[in-house]
């Protein structure tokens, strides 16, 4: 069994398989888009169905409401000395506009060329429910699961997870686990899983130049009043100098350099800069000189304006000197940047550069914690045995950009380390018209994690 | 009468100061409002009120529509071998909202503290109307004029003068003249008669910054996508050195040097930074060290951003890396720069700056030639001998930081010198509520162009 997924849960998958497909239809046309009050039924309705899904398959499981749209938790410990597992996944999707892009309606799931399209189809309710069947191929063929399981479904994610991090805080003994298992990002490209080892964290300012308690004419007053718009260029100038590093003084302090290994694996993967030029429609990239455009996006900081805005914007001339301008700026964070501390240097830098004749302030909007996964243990271990055995290729390491607050929360709170291991694919169209999944990677996904809790058993809790 | 008003024409307007009054006030009720068609009546009333108070002194006078409101020109050409003077005024006025500011109804003439208050009062409406009397005290006293006289009254000045350098042109043999005398500006300070010796030109640019194809999710594409608003600011930071300097190559070029003399002057007006400082509300002057701030305000160029608009700008958190980026520029030009070669400077040294990865679009707006009083020639002379005897003070020299595209028109198309001679006052709410004329300005005022008729005539044409 250990280099191969066991062959009655294979059986069971292969034999259900279009059930199995019926079921994830009846899932996917719910459009549970948490955005939208108008929908606040159909989220309900999404929840209810999680719960009767785990249910079914002989889950305990219940909703617990929250400020926001509920939370859906699944319980199965019966396993008393095995290690226990906590499976996170989210019920809610993003809103289906523009509806006319759309292929096939977004909430009728249709398949063509091997891609399940639908709205959610990958991000996430194609994703959490082959976790779902996984565990009912245990359970249907042998009566038991090999770990204790928690399915924890949120509603949520789409607008933020803002009730998430309290929810698992008050419910930490509901929710204890050894280990935290979420499918809901992409591999790195058709049949090479992957398995995610950091996300950036994030530090989001609003930097308010003022200058003229007015806006005045540029005629009138040009030349002698310190133009608040001219000033901010010149102070968002100095973020970085002339090779792309950031040249804020002591950003890069707390940096924790990385595994050679892991930036030598990360440079092995099959990536081309074509690819994202083509896909970005620039004529060239850009961004750190000495990094690889990988390493750029996943394992080095930024400093990037997210937002403009200062005096006449509309159509033509107006000779107007602002009164002031304002910029949104934000660091993407890597270990062990604070989002905090970035602020502090980040204040400190602009004071020291901002010239006489203007008011700079500088507002927080937003914070999280960079986060990087350990890679090792038994869960690590046994996700590569699984992913290698679906999939008949040794798993790759990648990075994101991006952040998911809700993976730090989960480490910190339950003390367990958190997998990454996704079965969408590049172009997904995520949060785009015509999204959709591999039917491929949605079956080879659902054996994979079956095989998973039969090996996490194998390696114990640590 | 070499350095007096002459004892006739002073003791008319003494005489009829009432009468004038009462006609300025029914002028000022009119509210021609020339950016609104609601007062498209009200603008055809003004022209046609300023054509019957011509034609009551003596004057033929005739209305020439034009593609937007009319043009009123006043002819009296009796005096065959003096010079011929051209009279620039305007009879529209800038919209009154709010009108909760003020403290009387805009159109409902009121003198409070020596001030008139109307909108039109100072802009100028009683700065034309203190020429027409000027004229009618010579009519009215010796029954002809010192000078020949074209009167010119425009209704589009607050709205961009648009058909006017086209009226001067096709009707050039109309307007013919040898000097051109505009009373539209004010003096330096109360007391203080003021020619204004230069304007600012201008060249009004729209620079966009274009990267990827749409907008990105900052933490999946920042660190390797250029960012356009960044890249605009650094791009924007390039225009001025640390002291203020405008660092585009060739910039100052062809600037002309000022006459020493003229600076030593404006060096001695009785002016104070910190005036400034409280008018603008800001904590410092800035701008190009080695000058005063007048300089910097009267006699060198600028680069200015009029506006800044790019990806996020509304409430709070947004994550995006922004497809483009806009920026409004523009600079103030002096003599002798030109807008042309001012745009092929800027565009020249943005190609230069620029960095991969992203496209720069330069687009030209608007664009005014700069322009200098010679200040000398018999108008010039008999302006400060009239002005010195109406005032009992000697005329400064003033400059002016904004533009007037018609005083470059005049001087073109006519092919004489302006005089730009103004008896407003600082603080006279030209375009705001609560507008004001000195009503001792107004007085003075007609005294002196009264008596710079009978100086012009004794200089001649040469």
């Amino acid at each position: 069994m250990s280099s191969e997924v066991a062959t009655d849960l294979q059986a069971f998958l292969r034999d259900h398989d279009e059930r199995i497909h019926e079921e994830l239809f009846d899932f996917l046309r719910i459009p549970s888009v948490s955005a939208k009050a108008e929908h606040n039924g159909d989220t309900k309705r999404a929840a209810e169905w999680v719960k009767a899904s785990l249910e079914k398959i002989g889950i305990t499981a219940r909703i617990y409401p929250t400020a926001g749209h509920p939370v859906v938790v699944g319980e199965w410990r019966n396993a008393p000395d095995a290690p226990t597992v906590l499976i996170y996944g989210h019920y809610d999707v993003q809103p289906a506009e523009p509806l006319d892009l759309w292929t096939s309606p977004p909430f009728e799931p249709t398949v063509r060329d091997g891609k399940i399209f639908a709205r959610g189809s990958v991000d996430d309710k194609g994703q959490l429910f082959l976790h779902i069947k996984a565990l009912e191929a245990h359970l249907a063929t042998r009566g038991k699961l090999p770990v204790n399981v928690v399915v924890i479904a949120e509603g949520e994610e789409e607008v933020g997870s803002e009730h998430l991090a309290r929810f698992v805080a008050d419910q930490k003994q509901l929710l204890r686990a050894d280990a935290v298992v979420i499918s809901d990002s992409a591999m790195f490209a058709p049949g090479l899983p992957s398995i995610l080892s950091s996300l950036r964290g994030l530090a989001y300012f609003e930097i308010n130049v003022e200058g003229p308690s007015s806006d005045l004419h540029s005629g009138s007053y040009g030349g002698a009043i310190v133009n608040p718009a001219m000033a901010l260029a010149r102070i968002l100038a100095t973020f970085h100098d002339e090779n792309g590093h950031i040249a804020i003084p002591g950003f890069y302090d707390k940096v924790r350099e990385w595994d050679p290994r892991i930036r030598e694996q990360m440079r092995s993967l099959p990536y081309s800069d074509k690819n994202l030029i083509e896909e970005t429609s620039v004529d060239a990239l850009g961004g750190e000189r000495g990094y690889t455009t990988l390493e750029k996006l996943w394992i080095r900081p930024t400093c990037e304006v997210n937002g403009l805005l200062s005096g006449y914007t509309g159509e033509g001339a107006k000779t107007v000197l602002p009164a002031k301008a304002m910029a949104k700026v934000s660091c993407r964070l890597v270990p062990d940047q604070d989002p905090a501390e970035i602020e502090k240097l980040l204040k400190a830098h602009i004071a020291k550069v901002a010239p006489k004749g203007v008011t700079v302030r500088v507002e927080t909007l937003h914070g999280g914690q960079p986060w990087r996964a350990e890679l090792n243990g038994p869960i690590y271990d046994a996700a590569r045995t699984a992913l290698r055995a679906a999939f008949g290729k040794e798993p790759v390491i990648t990075g994101e950009g991006g952040s998911i607050p809700v993976v730090g929360d989960f480490e910190k709170i339950l003390g367990a380390p958190v997998v990454l291991v996704g079965f969408g694919l590049p172009g997904e169209n995520a949060h785009a018209p015509d999204e959709w999944m591999s039917d491929e990677n949605f079956r080879v996904g659902m054996r994979a994690m079956a095989m998973l809790w039969d090996e996490y058993a194998k390696n114990g809790k640590r």
